[in-house]
């Protein structure tokens, strides 16, 4: 069982996932600094698991509190919320849970705070285990996508290290292979921070799911090869149009599904999508700082002060893919009117 | 002045590659399994200077030969050859040096030894000066492909440290810098062995030329926000029709381009063709040790164990070329046609 995150003794612990797959190391998250530390340099990662973080991380921030002033309760509120916030801007599950805390924290004017306190841990809760099932049933319904013998690659890590459960791209993978199917995964490596090299070869390999990994760029000539049948990736922020932000690559990918006629399938829990957004122009990407592609596994591997480009995502316009697995249902296009309904929305 | 390869005092010696952008150390080539080995490991790498190397190689095997016997001496070069053939069966430029070699060694019958191998020194120093010009006339013809202002992206190394002089396409971009173009270059890291992180920066920084390193995964987003104005690779072997295998990752390139009406521009001498095949499904594609994308900068970043895919090429279909930059002029398509009429070829 694949942990990433847990209260354990009423204290928060963090799988460090920096030290994967080498070593399996917790850290205790007595402060709040300490997970706005462990999220910038994605010690802990994955949209899901973001706003899983996110909300306990909250919690512990705001439970610093000792007064019984209300006024002062919400400021301090505030003030915790922005810090948290202020870590990554693309995934939209972050300031999803935290506004919903921050709601909570207004619905309960009046209380105590310490009842507010307690219903913000038991809110944090609920978030964690809704996406634990939220990947159960992304994983179900999307298995019927999935052929006997499919051939799937994946890019980075979208599996139980991203989420509260068994991850949504591989929620999908993991129940294809415990419903007996046979199915084979290429791993991209995914550069600059290889989650999927050390990620997700990982997580297989506790599922004893077979796989190959290879370097992104090997994709395309695998293709070529029609050795994939289909591609599953996670997302950090889907616009109401659908097009999809996720790890830088994606998009790349998604043009070579385009031209080999691969399909391309994101999957994704309802907190992903930001419908208060038309389409991908308006996602905000995060750059990382230049030394991750400068260095290799902690090494430098280009000549100092060279200059770089790094985005940490990329946005796939929703043309290019052909449908989105949520615990709703499976969503086609036309994405802007289909994503809506099965929302319940209206158009 | 970027040296790969340098006859001096009677030494060979040959700078690690393996060992930059950190350390500038050469190794002196005693023996010819010192070359293979070299290769093997690729110290010395990039399809014109392996036909160079093998030259050199070549003379420094059957010198060892010390008797007088022209049979012996034919039965050891005929060894030789087969050796040094054996390390990397991609790049053409190889073996057609060392067909050079053979041939020669089979015109000078009846020659005594000590001369047939004073002809075989020259005839390696030939082919190394041969390759110098080669570069400066493609670099010369492609410069006009380039216009000012231009964003140019590059794969792998095709310079200086795989040639014998300029580089081919880093050839093309030094010759539009030195002609007073304005140019910027996005350099492709190029896992698994970052020839662009170690070594296109490198050179790129030793000519004062602009430039942007990335992961292969984000020339997409690039080209999509349309900062790539053209993408010039070197080769290591072309086809009668045009269809070209390059570094791993170049035919991934080759479809981005397509998808984003980007110019695809192939810089290769005539020594990198091979009219003998029709098309690039009869080229050999060489596979490299999965070790090689297990570690990153000689660290273990996958889990051990993790079963891999390596191709160390891919080939890129002739129609996703816009053009073959030679030392003759520029080839266009229809590629088998003007490929037979530029080398004056029977069509």
């Amino acid at each position: 069982m694949i942990n990433p995150i847990a209260l354990h003794n009423n204290k928060l612990l963090i799988l460090d996932q920096t030290r994967l797959p080498g070593n399996e190391v917790y850290i205790e998250v007595e402060c709040v600094d300490i997970l706005v530390d462990s999220i910038n340099r994605l010690a802990i990662r994955g949209a899901p698991l973001l706003g899983i973080a996110a909300a306990y991380g909250f919690f512990i921030g705001v439970s610093e509190y000792d007064g019984n002033d209300y006024a002062g309760f919400r400021n301090k509120c505030r003030r915790i919320k922005e810090l948290i916030e202020s870590t990554r801007p693309t995934a939209v599950n972050l300031s999803r849970s935290l506004n919903q805390l921050l709601n909570l924290v207004d619905e309960m004017k009046g209380r105590s705070i310490q009842e507010i306190k307690d219903s913000l841990l038991n809110k944090a809760k609920s978030i964690h285990e809704t996406d634990r099932l939220l990947c159960e049933a992304i994983g179900e319904i999307g298995n019927s996508l999935v052929p006997n013998n499919a051939s799937i690659l994946t890019h980075c890590n979208a599996g139980a290290l991203a989420t509260g459960g068994i991850g949504t791209a591989l929620g999908v993978i993991v129940k294809a292979h415990q419903a007996g199917k046979k199915v084979h995964v290429y791993v991209d490596e995914t550069r600059p921070l290889l989650q999927g090299a050390r990620l997700t070869t990982w997580e297989l390999q506790q599922h004893h799911i077979p796989m190959t990994l290879i370097t992104d760029n090997m994709a395309a000539s695998l293709m070529k090869r029609k050795r994939i049948d289909l591609v599953i990736v996670g997302a950090d922020r889907i616009a109401s149009n659908g097009d999809t932000a996720n790890k830088i690559g994606t998009y790349s990918l998604a043009v070579l599904c385009a031209f080999h006629k691969v399909p391309l399938y994101i999957a994704a829990p309802e907190t992903t999508f930001d419908l208060s957004i038309e389409n991908g122009d308006q996602i905000p990407i995060e750059m990382r700082d230049g030394t991750e592609i400068i260095h290799c596994a902690g090494k430098p591997v280009a000549p100092s002060g060279t200059n770089t480009y790094s985005p940490a995502f990329d946005v796939t316009p929703n043309d290019l893919i052909q449908a989105i697995i949520t615990e709703k249902g499976i969503i086609e296009p036309p994405f802007d009117e289909n994503i809506k309904t099965i929302f319940n929305l209206e158009s």
